[in-house]
């Protein structure tokens, strides 16, 4: 028989609760656990029905992969995501890596955990690549003790590109050896565009402490859903301790509402037509934007081999500076848009271009912008 | 016209979004619009209802006091808004001052954004006190420079003491003259049982930039809707200020599901009646436990003023040890409980009992607690 509570201060176990939020309040730092069996459910039969673009969803093989739902986190967003795995991983000054080209918002977070990040630089050679030579002098190098995590995201914004699989083990090997725990944003996973082959989920991995993070935002098209998770993974010691002190700091947040994980296994059942839906959009405008580049009688933009994601990288005549090719697009065309240099590209020349857009928005936007280079240039 | 995006990631505009939950997504930092102008408005009216304990609710005074919802922040609970004020006022190894006795989670809280907590002592003499020379001793010594905030709880937990109108003019001049802010945490505000004239709310306080906290846990007994609020006052200068940087804080996070916040309107319409029924229920228990400790012929039991809140502390004799008492309880009656010492009480013999249970749960509970002191002086 449970023990009482003399101090318990939950009304909803008193009869007390408001009948528009019925139930009895069950503090879980995991979240909801019926919430995270549905979760867990589903992601172990994601992989099995896979979605790497291309190919029938239902004929691809691979076995159910078991998820267990006592190391799902379900938490508000990938942003609370990485706030608390830089509280778990890191004391002030610890460093993070990040990758380069990247999305500048896990620097922001990072700042607000007075946590510090480097940069690990992507290379590209036709496709994007790691270079685990470049890692390991970093792990190695003067600040390689404080280095607590490495972030990979996969595939990564704006880059699109996936971890291969000969870069996951170099990377996997690299951490585990310095006691360094990845950290594997895969939001974007599904949306494969032009892959290599043989691309994989982190999440699961096994050889060394892995954080998986993954929501509503991508797979539902629902960033308003505000719907995200962790799954935990790797050597079990690591994982039995990760999961110990990420429960002290969850739970003194508890975020996850009872209104958003009652809704969570109908919204898990609306994911897979969603993700296929927004699939076809961004798959269906890449195609539309080859033709409009080769039909392009200046050839002056191309675009970069795009692995995966919601967006491409297109590449203008290095010639123009990129902040004077948007400032035209806003002057002649009322379109704003991110140039390279906010992701770190290493040089000039790029412009991100959303996959999204209904498709007579979005030819309208890359007119937009060959007009603006073709313009610029006359 | 606004300028539209080449780089959307937002697949709500661009049709894409699920049906399970329609609506275009607008990031906002504070929360969605909407659902800050009800809250507001219902801010704004709440204390011209009044509710501070006793006295017909309709029949109070005062005047509709105006908020406004630019000054508001919507997020998951009051956890999260002590978290982002720390980011907001803090570095790492700046100071907050927090109440003693106090409850724990504010120090677990802050320890997870690298800040130190101090404790300035409460007093008691019958009533509950803030010693406003030892503030200012606190304030003028050696750490004084790196603090940064006073924490206020109004009313206290466990203590359930409210500000005294004289300790809030004290403080705020202190808070002023130091440049430290005020962190309000209101969330019991409602619930007075027994209190002094002149209680106030510090939401809306203008002599020093002011952070009020308050959530549907307490105020609708919803600790499952994961809804809570800051509300920022001030002199004008420090509240533009504290705007624009919790801006930058709060896009980072964007924690509000429109799931939620489209129900927040009809959460609101039914706040007044909640707060109503838990109000009758905790003063009916107090009442209950008081007719108890009168009829005690042990009399070795007593309760301290509960000014507010939703729990009250017990006085045990202080020949014995809190911790043993609370092991009999468990082992005699399975009941655990909180010691005094768990809030910092500055002495033995204190058990905090809650308020909450239906009242023939409440007699047995202090039923066992009268039965298990007896048994162990005996």
């Amino acid at each position: 028989m449970a023990l009482g509570r003399l101090n318990d201060s939950n009304p909803t176990r008193h009869g007390l609760g408001p009948a528009a939020i019925p139930g009895v309040y069950a503090a879980q730092p995991r979240g909801p656990l019926k919430a995270r069996e549905a979760l867990a459910d589903f992601l172990g039969s994601r992989d099995m029905r896979g979605s790497q673009g291309g190919g029938d969803l239902e004929s691809r093989g691979g076995s159910r992969r078991a998820v267990d739902p006592e190391r799902l986190y379900l938490l508000s967003s990938t942003s609370q995501a990485y706030s608390w795995l830089f509280k778990l991983l890191c004391d002030a000054d610890d460093i993070v890596l990040v990758p380069k080209p990247g999305y500048p918002l896990i620097e922001s977070i990072a700042r607000l955990e007075c946590v510090r990040t480097r940069e690990y630089q992507l290379g590209f050679d036709g496709s994007w690549f790691i270079d685990a030579a470049a890692l390991k002098t970093l792990l190695n190098g003067p600040d390689g003790p404080r280095i607590r995590a490495l972030v990979l995201i996969n595939p990564n914004n704006p880059t699109g590109s996936y971890i291969k699989p000969q870069e996951r083990g170099a990377v996997v090997a690299l951490c585990r050896a310095h006691d360094v725990a990845l950290i594997a944003d895969e939001v974007f996973f599904d949306y494969a565009l032009e892959p290599f082959a043989g691309n994989a989920r982190l999440a699961g991995e096994n050889g060394v402490v892995t954080f998986a993070l993954d929501g509503f935002s991508k797979m539902l098209a629902a960033p308003h859903a505000k719907v995200g998770w962790i799954e935990v993974s790797g050597p079990k010691p690591d994982v039995d301790e990760a999961l110990r002190r990420l429960d002290v700091i969850a739970d003194d947040y508890l975020p996850m509402s009872d209104i958003i994980a009652e809704r969570i296994p109908e919204l898990l059942a609306a994911a897979p037509a969603q993700t296929e839906r927004v699939g076809s959009r961004v798959q269906g405008n890449l195609a539309a934007l080859h033709a409009m580049l080769s039909r392009d009688p200046d050839g002056l933009v191309s675009v970069l081999r795009a692995e995966g994601g919601w967006n491409v990288l297109l590449r203008l005549p290095a010639v123009l500076d990129e902040n004077d090719v948007v400032l035209a697009m806003i002057r002649d065309h009322r379109l704003s848009g991110q140039p390279g240099y906010f992701f770190d590209m290493t040089s000039n020349g790029y412009l991100a271009l959303s996959l999204l857009p209904e498709p007579e928005e979005f030819t309208r936007n890359v007119r937009a912008v060959l007009d603006t280079v073709a313009g610029l240039l006359d």
